[in-house]
C-alpha cells in the first residue's frame, strides 16, 4: 500500500443489517475525510441512505486504492480472490469473532481504519493458489483458492481413491475421504482440522493433508510454492467426489480427473493496525499457551 | 457354536463370478460331509448349477447353525446384522485381501473349514450397536450398527453443529465433518482413519472419535458400553447431514434430531481356526511392527 | 462412603504455607463439628499451633474414615495411592489450578466441606494399576500407581525396542521414546500429552499409549482391565530406561526385564461435592466447546 | 559435484566389519579407476590391509572431492556436518536397510559408485541447521545439526517449561517433554515422531514441533528457513534438561538460558544415483500406498 489512498471500496455481507450499520458509518467517516468511496455490487438493494454509487466485483477492482470488508474471514476470501489480479490492498473487520484475516474488531473499527489512513500500519502479501481440472487432455475448469483446494468424496459413506504427484513425480496413493492442498493462510483453516501444520503464512510454501485417510501411515507433506501437486482421481467409481475453492464454489469430478494446483501468479496484500501479532492471533483463536 | 451344526448357510456377493466358483465348491464339499445347505436371496438368478435351495434373509437365520460369507469385511457386516437377533455364528472366507472379520483366506477355504467342522475352531462374540433418531419426541428410524453409527455431514464444504451428551451428561458442542459412534469391531474401520484408538474386540466400551473437528483441543472417547451416547443436530442450517449405518445405510438428519446410540441387545458369533490371533491380523494390516 | 464420619485424616503438601493456612483452617471447622482430626506424617515440623495429632503413612488409613487432600493432583495421586488397600473415601481441594482429581476449590473449601460431612454429596470409585518388573525370573520390583505406569528412555536421545503382550498374545514391537500404560484417571494426563484417546473414568479399561514410537503405524490400544499387559525390554543396550509410576518413583530396567501392568485389587474411592461433572472439569481444563 | 573427481575420503563405522570389508573393496574398485583415497580418522587401528592413508576429520575436507559414507544415516549425519563447510559431495551407502539419506544398497555398491563417477548422477543439496545457546548474554555452546536441534527433559518425568520466540515474535508458552526444531531432512527423523509434518527435502523451511506438550492445542509450525527460532527455558527447576543435534551431543541446559536455531551458512551436498526419487525412498520406508 505505497501510494496515496484516494478511492476506497466497501465490501460485505449486506443482507445482515450491523454490516450495513457499520458500512453506513464508515462511509460518513470516510467522505469526512475527503476520500471517494465505491460500493460492491452485492450492496444492491440493501443499503438505503448510502451516498456511495455501486460498482460490478470485475470493475471496482480498478477504480479502488484500497478495500475494506466487514464480516468475517470467509466474506474476505471472496473478496480477497477476485481483487489479487488488481493486487488492491484489503482491510478486515470482523463482527464478533476474531479472524484469522479479519483482524479490525468492528468496534475498534472508526480509531483503527484512521489511523491506518494516517500511515500507521502494517501491509503483508499471501500466496494464492490457482487450480485446473483437466479431463481427457483439455482444462473443463479453474478457480483460484486463498485458504485450500479440497478434493472430498461426495455424501455417501465410502472412500475415494486417487493419486497424489509433485512436480510429476509420483508421491501416494490414498484411499479416504480426500485431500487439502492449503496455502499458508489456509493452514488454519480445514486443513488444521483434518491434522494439519500451521504454516508461517509468509512461508513460500503449500501443505497437502489428507482427509481421514485409511490407513495410519499418510502425514501431511509440505513443499515449495514453485511446485505444482497434481491429484489424479483414480476411483470414484459410482461415488461423487468433488473439488472445491475455499469451500466457496465446487467442481463435480469423474475418473481419471486430473487436478493441478499451483501458486497463482498474482497475491493478496493484506492491511492490519501497527503492532498486529500474526501469533498473538493464534493465541487466542487456538488457546495456544501464554507467558506464565 | 456349542451345539451341532446340520444346515448351513451360505451368503456373499453372487454377481461376482469368484464368489459363485467359491460357493459352488464349498457347497459340494458340505453336501460330501452330508450337511445341509441354503442359499441367501442375493444368490437368486446367479447361481445356476447350485443344488441347495434359497431363502430369504429374513428366514433363513432360523433354519441354519452356521453361516459361512464369502466377500469381504463388508459383506459379513450386512450379514451379521441380521443374522445376530438369531445368533447364527458366522465364518468369514476373504477373497483378496485379508479381512479383519473375513480371516479365512478363500485358497485355505475347505481345509479349514473342515476343520472347524471337525470341532477344531475359536469363537469370540462382538457388541452390535443400535442407533435411533428422534425427531419432535418420536423415533423415526432405528437401525443396527456392527462397525459404526456415523453423523456426517453432506456434499458441501461447510461445517455442522452438534452436541454430544453420554447418559444424559453434555459432553461437548462441535463444528466439525460429524462424529463417528463405533464398537471395538469398528475401531479399526473409519474410526481409525478418524483418529480413533483401537479397542481390543472383546471390550465392553463405545468410542466416539470426532470428524475433522474445527478446534484443537477435541480427543476421542471411550465409554462404557451400558452407557447411551446421544449426538443433537443443533446447527445444520441449510447444509445437509445424515446418519450413516455401517456406510451401508443412510437417514438424511434435522436441526434438532437426536440420535440415540447403544449397544444392541444381540450379539455377532464369528468362528475363526484355532490358533487365530486378532494381533497377527492388525500386525499385517496395519504394518505394524513385529519382532525384530 | 457409607459409615458415619467421625475421623478425617488431613493431607497436603506442607511445605507450602498456603498448605498450612488451609489445614489449619480446615481442622478448626471439623473440630467445631465435633469430628477428630489426624494430621499425616508430612506435617511433621511444618504445622506450629494444629491441634491433632501426627501419625505415621502407613497407620493413618486404619484410623480414619475420610482423607482431605489439599493441593493439587499430584498430592492426591501420592495420597490415593497409599490408602487405596484400607478404601478411605478421599476428597481433593486445589489451591488454584482445577484439577481433575482435586477439584474442590478452595476458596469454598469450608462450604464444600461442610455440605458434604451433611451427606450431599457424590461418590465415584476409580481402578488403580499394579506393576511388576520381572527379572530373570523373579519379580525385583513391585509398585502401584493410579494415573499411570510408563516405560521410558532415560536421558541420551537414542530410542529403546520393546514389545508388547496382551494376556501373553503378542501385540507388537516398538522403538521409540517409551510406552504408557494409563488407567482411566491416567488418561487425561501424560497419556494425553502422547495422543491417547480420553477414557470416562467409570470404564473398567487400560490404555496402551507408545510414546513418540519410530513407525506412523502405531496407535494407542485400549482393553479391559481384566486384562494383563507386558512390556518386554529387547533393546536397551547401553541406554537408560526406566519404568515410572505416576511419575513419582521409577526404577531402571535392563534388556529382557518385563514390566508386568494389571488392575490392582483396591480401588480408590473419591468423594465430590454433588452436581459435579466429570465433563464440566474437563471442558474447562481441555477448552472444550461449551454450549453454544 | 561439478569439478572432476580425483581423490576420495573413506567413512564408515570402522568398528564394524562389514563396514570394513566394504570399504576395502570399495578402496580397490577406486584405485583401480586411478583415483586416490583417504581414510578417515576413524579407521585408525580397525583397517589392516587398506592402502591408503588415513586423515584427521578436520583436515580431510580439503583433500577430497568425493566423501563415500559407509553404514546408516547416523554415521552421515555425523560425516556431512563436518565436511558441509567445505563442501564435499557425499555418497551414503547403506548396510541393511535403506536410509532416507544412505540410499545406495551395499550389493550395489560397486556398479552404483561406478555409475556416478561415469557421471550418471544426481545431486541435492540440503539445508543444516546452526544452533547456538546463550546463557546471560553470552554464547556458552554452539554446534550445527543436519537432522534437527532437541529440547528436552531429562530422565525424570516431569515436564519442563518453555517459550518459542520466530524472530523475536512470543509463539507460545509450552509445558511438556521438549520440543524439536528440525530441518526438512529432519523431518523424516524424531519428528515424524514426535507428530510432525514431512518437509520436502529441498523446501527452505524449519519445522518446531512440541514433544508430549500438556495441551491438546499445540501444533508444529513451519516457517521460512530465513527465520530464526528461540527457546527459552522458563522453567526446568530441578529438573535436567538438555539441548541435543542429531541425538549425537548434548549440553546441559539451565533455567533462562536461550537457544536459538538458524539455518547454517553452509550446506550439505548429496549425491545420488540417476533415477533417484526422494518419495519412492518415503514409501518403502512409511509403507506408503503405492500405486494401485
Amino acid at each position: 500500500m505505497d501510494k496515496k489512498i484516494k478511492t476506497v471500496g466497501l465490501f460485505g455481507k449486506f443482507q445482515d443489517q450491523t454490516v450495513v450499520e457499520h458500512i453506513l458509518q464508515l462511509e460518513e467517516f470516510l467522505l469526512g475525510r475527503k476520500l471517494k468511496t465505491l460500493l460492491d455490487q452485492s450492496a444492491t438493494g440493501h443499503l438505503k441512505g448510502a451516498k456511495s454509487p455501486i460498482r460490478p466485483r470485475d470493475a471496482i477492482g480498478r477504480e479502488i486504492d484500497l478495500a475494506i470488508v466487514i464480516g468475517g474471514d470467509g466474506t474476505l476470501l471472496n473478496v480477497a480472490r477476485d481483487l489479487a489480479p488488481l493486487r488492491v490492498p484489503i482491510i478486515g473487520v470482523n463482527l464478533g469473532r476474531l479472524g484469522f484475516l479479519a483482524d479490525v474488531q468492528a468496534e475498534h473499527m472508526i480509531a483503527e481504519i484512521g489511523k491506518i489512513l494516517d500511515g500507521d500500519f502494517q501491509t503483508e502479501t499471501r500466496l494464492l493458489l490457482h487450480a485446473e481440472v483437466m479431463r481427457k487432455g483439455r482444462i473443463v475448469h479453474n478457480a483460484s483458492a486463498f485458504n485450500d483446494v479440497i478434493v472430498s468424496k461426495g455424501e455417501l459413506a465410502r472412500m475415494i481413491e486417487f493419486e497424489t504427484y509433485i512436480d510429476g513425480e509420483f508421491v501416494h496413493s490414498i484411499r479416504g475421504d480426500g485431500i487439502i492442498v492449503a496455502s499458508p493462510t489456509g493452514s488454519t483453516a480445514y486443513a488444521l482440522s483434518a491434522g494439519g501444520p500451521i504454516l508461517h503464512p509468509a512461508l513460500e510454501a503449500i501443505a497437502v493433508v489428507p482427509i481421514c485417510p485409511h490407513t495410519l501411515s499418510n502425514r501431511p507433506i509440505v513443499f515449495s510454492s514453485d511446485s505444482i501437486v497434481e491429484i489424479l482421481m483414480t476411483r470414484i467409481a459410482d461415488q461423487h467426489a468433488y473439488a472445491s475453492f475455499d469451500g466457496q464454489s465446487t467442481f463435480t469430478l469423474q475418473d481419471n480427473d486430473r487436478v493441478y494446483v499451483r501458486r497463482a501468479e498474482t497475491e493478496v496484500e493484506l492491511v492490519h493496525p501497527s503492532g498486529r501479532s500474526h501469533f498473538e492471533v493464534m493465541r487466542i483463536k487456538l488457546h495456544w499457551g501464554r507467558k506464565i
